[in-house]
């Protein structure tokens, strides 16, 4: 078994609305930063995980991002596997 | 002025303990991702920037991660600028 790091990257998909985005970019106007526009918030979830293979890891990284770590009704989500 | 796109990430300090990520892992093992372990869960924030030059847009970004975005004393950020 090697260990390997995941780094997942889950986003509000392109179309739904990004309510903690729009309040974060409100607070920016009121702090004077109106140069900044479309906030949007996503997770940046890291984790170790052993597997046999980089392709086994990134296929059980998956399954985790599919059941648990992600809604796929509202979001989407990347993986990088890293050695 | 130009139009950059800013990727922020922001995680826990390594040494404060990430609540919210010991819980997923929790939920992972009892759906028998226990081969996954040291989860930590940070935000990704993606925005829209004008500024005059990209040093001046990672100079923005900078101060806001600083004031707004972060927070200093339990998290670090990195700042990637794309044109």
């Amino acid at each position: 078994m090697k260990k390997y790091k995941a780094v997942v990257k889950v986003s509000l998909r392109e179309n739904i609305l990004d309510v903690q985005g729009k309040t974060i970019e409100h607070a920016l106007y009121s702090l004077d930063f109106d140069m900044m526009n479309n906030v949007r918030i996503g997770k940046l979830i890291t984790l170790d995980i052993e597997a046999q293979n980089d392709g086994q890891a990134e296929a059980f990284v998956e399954q985790a991002a599919k059941k648990l770590l992600s809604n796929p009704v509202i979001e989407d989500f990347t993986i990088e596997i890293i050695e």
